[in-house]
């Protein structure tokens, strides 16, 4: 490509692919043997490729025509099966399997990068793909040897999609309150019965098969979460020999009609309401994963890549979205900085006034400290797969445990405020569908609400995972924090004068959070969960941009000295945010708490 | 209504009209003696009940169903006709017009009131009615007495509409730059030619013609904004016994389709490219409005007025928004919370978690705060037009000059958030179209765009307002808000707490303002003038909670009592933002001037 693209930044990716996180690394492990440099850039290549130019060309065509109900199934708009054919092609679903299981044993981080650049081309047709990889990496950690041939083979093909069914009408953040039942039959099967509610990709004729993935409740199992199961819920019945066979009682019962995300089909889907009857007996014949009511320890194991997921999917549309602004306020002029006096002067590029510039070194900071962010989550996981010390282990687990709901909640934030600048920049013109921008910042609202909204990122933060073995995961976290702030102290210089700020943001967020932990009351101790969340992501993504920076070195080139610019940007205009909200979270403030409903 | 509405809460208006801003006493002046409580409540009555009936059904449908360029013309949702009609029945289109010249005599601070349960219910539908008035009241001000008799008084009966066209596609921000031309013809009159761009309401069928009021130059005048002449240029030409005549050259030439405020029409139009030639010559009929190369001071009359509309509309936007999020909020269950260790109980209303709460705490302290905010510019208003001394009028203005950026920006940004929040609160239920909140998130998105960015508001604020003869602007706004901190210091008790934490806010905006004025280079001086519009802007709004704190006095009812815990939390959550901003402001920043454009 001669003009830069304007999807992602390849040279950013390479930057904090090779220059910082160094994975080049991972090839001397003998799981990644196999691939090289060399490898990683040819898979990142063809990504490139295909997301320009058969995912990025449809995803207006694809926003304007919704998905329709039509005859009791779900239109695609028809761009959409050749674009994900297209990316099964590239062997991208299976990428991280084992290659035993028909995978390519990437490593997570160059999978990470490489779904950014779907991601960022077409959010919504790459949902599908999504969807089907974390379905399929799911069986492959939780599913007998037989569900994987059945299930897992033919979804790394791109025969067959996946989806998982957790909501339910009345129970979304809830998952204790499904209703959702699995009887069993005395084959070792089960029949379920219930609703569900926001199935992505819940219908559609993309492949032969969808391969539901449920949560349901066995009679009789405890109450709450421990008496979910989890079943396999084809939409139709697989034969042994892997023919298509009988419709499963699974249908189709409405659609969902979003503000973003359009193109993503999002389903009401009824299981066991009698509009089949497979075998000739009422039910939708599900399978089940694992053992009965561990379920929801199952789905986490999903849910936990997922979130990353949505944190990266966060990014990838706040980078498109920075780099048209970036390239709009390259070309497009308006008026004269506050210096010149002359209305005969030729009027200034946009980039040429500093508020401009303030808004793109926002958008830089927050969409480049994102992706580094779950670029780095992707090679924890990595690390974490190959790694040999149980202790290391263990301390990788607890680092990544405590990470992944910020790395799901500051890009959604974030990055969605990045599209809101992009918007702003474009002025008029960005409010309107002849621009992508306000396309991006439409499908990345649902991004701070699905897979756990971030009131509920914020709790699993507070109260459960920097509190985790009293207090473990806060201390994994500090570690790595102060390993950036030592580093960059003995680097001296500017380095240094960060490595400071930074260090004080550190003391008062492990002060803090300790002081919060020690409350007993429960409510009072998570009635600010999300101010923690929002102070903790910023003090982390302050440190991956210190981290950034040091990458940079003092090199003279416009990315590294970016690089350095946009560290400045984030500890002189961000970082500083974070002090009231840690006042708050000291004082333990209870005004919510004490606001009678009434009162509203 | 038996039930409240949930397009605005007329107990919150009439607290702050009658108990805060004592509007009853407007009544004892020659202006308004005609009125009385009575007369305010009938109208605001009629309104509500007009927004209710005939503006909000229709909001979703004519945002689905966008305008359509039909044949050369818009066709318009077929709704909207007889709702304005309906409006303009209520005599609001004059509210606050001379009784001569056809209207009430009505206060600003009523009429915005009013406005607010119109722009509530369907903002998109307004705009027709809002523009008409801004273009009617422009014309009062500074249109002749023929022009007055042939524009305005069809406009005040709703059978003309207006427009104002100042944008060209190469000139949004930078009026300087516009090219449209008006060449004098010896009868008086003139010929305008040129493209006009973001023309709301720039065509449709509602009435029987289009007053344009067209900011152009005259060939020869003075270079940049001195030189800029305005004009009405009708779409059809109006003989002297007001009969309908020939059609003027103004062509319909596109729509920008939008990512919200979709109800209102904004179009593309071409002046004078021959599609028609009254009188058989080329260039549409144009007539001056008051003298030659003074078009930008007389625009900005509306403008003022616009602004401050604009942020009325951002608060309508934000306030029913939160009314609905708040009603989902009390009657959805979801959860238990962290103190409740039992699965088995039944699930908690979603306003009893801590997080819903600050999340509705919040919204309810940007609505009512920018509510507030934009009815005592209303009152500000009605001030200055009956002020009878000279220097209390010269303060009256400095200080409505300065609020104005203000009441403009300050919802734009806070109402919107407001927005975002009550999708939140709505789970993936908000992020749908079956609920309202996600169209007030896309159609508020537009408030911090049109009637000047919040880039040329933080500059008209840090670099004219504040800065206006030697810094009168700021210290006419530091003693509105040092009045506020003294008597709530002599009230004692918790006011005397949050004068005590208000002081110290205004003392560093002064501080820092001084300081910031005081920087000679004007790039330098203007660099941040974003963030000290934000900064400013919650100062502002903190007062105006001390304000109703005040007012709401020790009583023990729920409204009084959700007035002083929202003023607890804007002090506590909100208010603590702005010392790191004006940390920044102090140490004049140069991050963004320094930032090599190649750097991005």
């Amino acid at each position: 490509m001669a003009t830069p693209s304007l999807l992602l930044s390849r040279p950013d990716l390479d930057f904090l692919l090779y220059d910082w996180l160094d994975i080049g690394s991972l090839t001397t492990r003998a799981r990644f043997a196999e691939h090289s440099r060399e490898t990683f850039d040819a898979v990142l290549d063809v990504c490139a490729e295909i997301a320009g130019e058969r995912f990025a060309p449809h995803n207006k065509r694809s926003d304007a025509e919704e998905p329709r109900f039509v005859d009791g199934r779900v239109e695609l708009h028809p761009e959409i099966a050749p674009a994900l054919q297209a990316l099964a092609g590239t062997g991208l679903l299976g990428a991280t399997a084992d290659e035993s299981a028909g995978g390519m044993a990437l490593p997570h981080v160059v999978h990470a990068a490489c779904s950014a650049w779907f991601a960022a081309a077409n959010i919504s047709t790459f949902a599908y793909a999504m969807l089907t990889t974390a379905n399929a990496n799911l069986l492959l950690a939780h599913g007998s040897e037989e569900q994987v041939r059945r299930w897992v083979q033919p979804m790394l093909e791109g025969r067959y999609h996946g989806t998982m069914c957790l909501s339910e009408t009345q129970a979304g953040s809830s998952l204790a309150d499904i209703t959702t039942r699995a009887e069993p039959r005395d084959d070792g099967t089960f029949r379920i019965t219930g609703t569900k509610m926001w199935i992505s990709g819940g219908d559609h004729g993309l492949g032969e098969n969808i391969v539901h993935l449920v949560l349901a409740k066995i009679p009789g199992g405890p109450p709450g979460v421990k008496g979910i199961s989890l079943f396999v819920v084809p939409k139709y019945l697989v034969d042994d020999d892997g023919s298509r066979g009988e419709r499963n009682d699974v249908v189709l019962a409405g659609l969902n009609h979003k503000m973003g995300y359009r193109g993503t089909t999002n389903t009401v889907l009824n299981f066991g309401e009698g509009a089949h009857t497979p075998g000739g007996e009422p039910g939708a014949v599900g399978y089940l994963v694992g053992a009965p009511h561990t379920g929801l320890a199952q789905m986490f194991h999903m849910m936990n890549e997922a979130r990353v997921g949505v944190g990266a999917g966060a990014v990838a549309l706040g980078y498109t979205g920075y780099l048209k602004s970036l390239d709009y306020a390259r070309t497009r002029t308006q008026g004269r900085p506050p210096s010149s006096k002359d209305p005969a002067a030729a009027p200034s590029a946009l980039i040429d006034h500093a508020d401009i510039r303030r808004m793109l070194l926002a958008q830089k900071s927050y969409v480049e400290g994102g992706l580094a962010l779950v670029l780095y989550c992707g090679r924890l996981v990595d690390d974490l797969r190959t790694a040999t010390d149980g202790e290391e282990r263990d301390r990788l687990a607890l680092l990544l445990d405590v990470l992944t709901p910020i790395a799901k909640s500051w890009p959604s934030q974030w990055c969605l405020h990045a599209n809101d600048l992009a918007i702003q920049i474009h002025g008029g013109y960005g409010y309107t569908r002849e621009y992508d921008v306000e396309q991006h910042y439409r499908d990345n609202r649902l991004n701070p609400i699905h897979e756990g909204t971030h009131g509920i990122q914020a709790i699993d933060l507070l109260g459960r995972k920097t509190a985790l073995r009293d207090g473990a995961g806060l201390r994994a976290l500090e570690s790595v924090l102060r390993r950036g702030v030592d580093t960059a102290r003995r680097r001296g210089g500017e380095a240094a004068d960060l490595a400071e700020r930074l260090e004080q943001a550190v003391g008062r967020l492990v002060e803090v959070t300790t002081l919060v932990h020690a409350e007993p009351d429960p409510d009072v101790r998570l009635a600010n969960a999300s101010v923690h969340l929002e102070a903790t992501g910023h003090v982390v993504v302050a440190w991956i941009w210190l981290e950034q920076f040091l990458a940079a070195g003092d090199a003279g080139d416009a990315l590294r000295a970016g690089k350095r610019q946009a560290a400045r940007y984030f500890f002189g205009y961000e970082l500083p945010r974070v002090y009231p909200q840690f006042d708050l979270l000291a004082r333990l403030d209870r005004t919510t708490l004490e606001t009678d409903p009434a009162w509203f």
